[in-house]
C-alpha cells in the first residue's frame, strides 16, 4: 500500500523556481493544516486561498505562509454582478483565484492532497516537476514512444520527424494521484477499496485532437498562454450538476490549445490523495453529467474554431457561442453555462487589462 | 546502469498462453545463441526464423526449440516472382515470416535483444505482457490519465464517457527497450553514451489520429486483425534506404487501425537491447529517409480511406494507390514501393486463402 511521505521534509530543498512568477491556488472550506506537510515546497510562493461556503467562518492558515484569502463576500465585492459566474459550494470556485492572480503560472491543489513518495521513498516535489513540465516544450503532433523527449536520459526516437522536434509551448501540466484514484461515483461504488499504487515514471504530451479527463486536484498552467480558458463552469449551489468543473475546463482548454498550437502534458508529478469523497453524495452531483458527457464529448471532438480566433479570449467566446447553439438542446443548463462563459471572459478582461501595445496571440502584450 | 536479467530463469514460469496460436518471428544472419536466455519463455512456442543474407551459411539454433528456418532460396521458391517484395540484406525480411505463419498472433524480436529486469530485479516475461496487451481492449477515442484501464489496479477515471469504456480490439502491442534506445543515426552520433534506464510501468493506447514511430525490435500483433498491413517495405540490398522498414509498417498499420476501429498499444513490455548499431552505417541507410519522412508524415496524417475499404487488404491496396499518386513525386522509389505493396497483398492472399464462406472484415472467414 502506498503511503504519503512522512520523512523529515526540512532537509528537502525549497526549489523556489519561478518564485515571483507563480501563485498557488487552494479552494477550501477548512483550516489549512495540510500546508504543514508542503511547507518546504510551498513556503517560497504566494498562496491564493479561495474560501468556499460560509464567509463568516474563519479559515486558519499555518504561520509563515504568504497568502491572500478570498471568501464569498470578497468575490461578490470584486466582481459585482459578474460574481454570478463563480460557483458556490463547489471547488469550482477555485477559478476565481486564477482570475485575481497577477502571475504567469498557477499551481492548484486540493486540501486533501499530501506529499507523495517516489519508489525510492523520496518525497516528490510536485511543484518542481510541474515547473519542469511547463518550461519544456510539448509534442502534440506525433507520439514519442519514450514519452517526454525533453526529460533527462530521453530523446526523440528513430522515425520522429526532425521538423517537429522543436515542439510547441506547454500551456498545461496535469499531475496524477497515488492512493485514492480520481474515480467517478459508479466506479467508487463498485471498487471501494481500489487504491492507485502504480508509480508511472512518465510525462507525456496528450496528442492533438485527443480529449482527456482533466482533474483539478493537482494541476498547473500558464496563465498567459491559456488562463482565460481555465474556467471551471457553474457547479454546486443552485446548479443541477457538480464534479464536472475540472472536466469542463479540460475539454475547453484542450480544443483551444489544439487550435492555438499549445501543448498539454500529463503524468508526473504525483501527489498523495488521502481521502475518498462519499460516493453516494458524488452520484447525486454527477448523475446528470454521466448522461450529458455522452453528448458533450462528441461536441468537443467535432468543434471547429475559425481561423480568426487568434487569442484565448476569442476562442473562448466562440466556444461559448457553439455551446449555446449545440448543447442547449441537451439541457437548458448549457444555455446558462454559455452565458456564464461570456461573463467569465468579461470579468477576466476587467481584472487583467491588456498590458498596452498591440495585442498578441494568447492575450500577451507585445 | 541497467543490466539484462542474469538470475536463473529456470525458475520462471513458462506461461505458454496461446501456445497454439502464436508464432515468434526472428530475422537473423547469425547463430541464435541469444535464444538460450529466452528459453523458459520461448520454448513452448513455434519459431519462424528468417535467415537474411547468404543462404549457404548455416544458422545454428540451440537444441530444444521447435522452429522452421527460411533462407533466401526458400523465400524465392515459395513466392516465385513475388519474392521481389521481400527485402534482402535488411531485417525488413522478417515480414516474410508473418506471411507464412498460420497462427493468429505474431511476436517478433531482434536477435540482439535480451531479457530485461523490472525495477525489483525480476526477469520480464515480454511475451506474456504482449499477450495481455493484445487480449485486453484498446481505448483510442479518449485518453485515460491512469493509462491502460484494463490493467490490474487501474480503471477508467472520472469524466471518461461510459459509452467508450468497452474499447476496441487490440491489433498491435509495441514494446520498448532498456539500455540502448532506438535512436536515429544523428541522435546516436550526438549522444553515443545515452542509455535508457527509465522503466516506465505503463501501457497505453495511442489515440486515434495520432501517428507513432513503430520499432520492430519487440513487437506483437494479431495477424487476423492487421497482418496484411504489416509489410516492412523495400529496404536494404538494391534499395536507396534502410532502417525505415518498421516505421513504414507503423504508419500504414496506424491509419488502417484508425480506419477499421482497431487499437494500437505501446509501453510494456521492455526487452534489454544489448548493442548499438554503427551510427555511420546507419546514417548512410537513413539519410534519404530523414528527408522523405518530412513529406511521408503529412501524407499519412492526411490520408483518408473510403468507407468501402472494409478489410485490411482493401485498405492496403487503396493506401498503395495513394502512395503512388502522392509520394512518387518525392522520389521514384515510392512508385516501386507502391507496386511492392500490391505484390505483397497478392502473395499474402495466395498463402492465406480465405477460410471459406463469406469474407468478413479484416480477412476473417465467417
Amino acid at each position: 500500500m502506498v503511503e504519503p511521505a512522512t520523512a523529515s521534509l526540512a532537509a528537502a530543498p525549497a526549489m523556489p523556481q519561478l518564485k515571483d512568477e507563480l501563485d498557488i491556488v487552494i479552494p477550501t472550506i477548512r483550516n489549512l493544516d495540510f500546508l504543514e506537510m508542503w511547507r518546504p515546497f510551498f513556503q517560497p510562493y504566494h498562496l491564493i486561498i479561495v474560501q468556499d461556503g460560509d464567509p463568516s467562518k474563519t479559515i486558519k492558515v499555518p504561520p509563515g505562509f504568504d497568502y491572500e484569502l478570498f471568501n464569498r463576500n470578497d468575490i461578490n465585492k470584486i466582481l459585482g454582478p459578474k460574481a454570478s459566474c463563480i460557483s458556490f459550494k463547489d471547488s469550482a470556485c477555485r477559478c476565481f483565484g486564477y482570475m485575481v492572480s497577477k502571475k504567469k503560472y498557477i499551481f492548484t491543489i486540493d486540501d486533501d492532497c499530501f506529499v507523495a513518495k517516489d519508489p525510492s521513498g523520496k518525497a516528490v516535489n510536485a511543484l518542481e516537476q510541474h515547473i519542469k513540465n511547463m518550461l519544456s516544450p510539448s509534442t502534440p503532433f506525433f507520439f514519442n514512444t519514450l514519452y517526454d523527449p525533453f526529460r533527462e536520459g530521453a530523446d526523440f526516437v528513430r522515425g520522429y520527424p526532425f521538423s517537429l522536434r522543436e515542439g510547441v509551448p506547454t500551456a498545461v501540466s496535469h499531475g496524477l494521484w497515488l492512493n485514492i484514484p480520481d474515480y467517478d461515483a459508479p466506479t467508487q461504488l463498485v471498487k471501494p477499496l481500489e487504491r492507485n499504487t502504480r508509480f508511472v515514471d512518465a510525462v507525456l504530451t496528450i496528442p492533438k485532437g485527443t480529449l482527456f479527463p482533466m482533474c483539478g486536484m493537482n494541476l498547473a498552467f500558464d496563465r498567459d498562454l491559456i488562463g482565460p480558458a481555465m474556467y471551471f463552469g457553474l457547479m454546486g449551489d443552485g446548479q443541477p450538476i457538480g464534479r464536472y468543473d475540472d472536466m469542463w475546463a479540460g475539454w475547453c482548454i484542450k480544443v483551444i490549445c489544439d487550435h492555438l498550437g499549445l501543448g498539454v502534458k500529463t503524468g508526473l508529478p504525483y501527489i498523495y490523495h488521502s481521502k475518498a469523497s462519499n460516493p453516494f453524495v458524488n452520484l447525486r452531483k454527477e448523475y446528470k453529467g454521466i448522461f450529458w458527457q455522452e453528448e458533450i464529448i462528441p461536441f468537443f471532438q467535432q468543434v471547429l474554431l475559425p481561423k480568426d480566433c487568434t487569442t484565448v479570449q476569442k476562442c473562448y467566446i466562440e466556444l461559448a457561442k457553439q455551446v449555446k447553439e449545440k448543447l442547449s438542446k441537451v439541457d437548458p443548463y448549457f444555455d446558462k453555462l454559455a452565458d456564464a462563459m461570456v461573463t467569465w471572459i468579461k470579468a477576466w478582461d476587467e481584472l487583467n487589462p491588456p498590458r498596452g501595445g498591440s495585442s498578441m496571440p494568447n492575450g500577451k502584450a507585445a
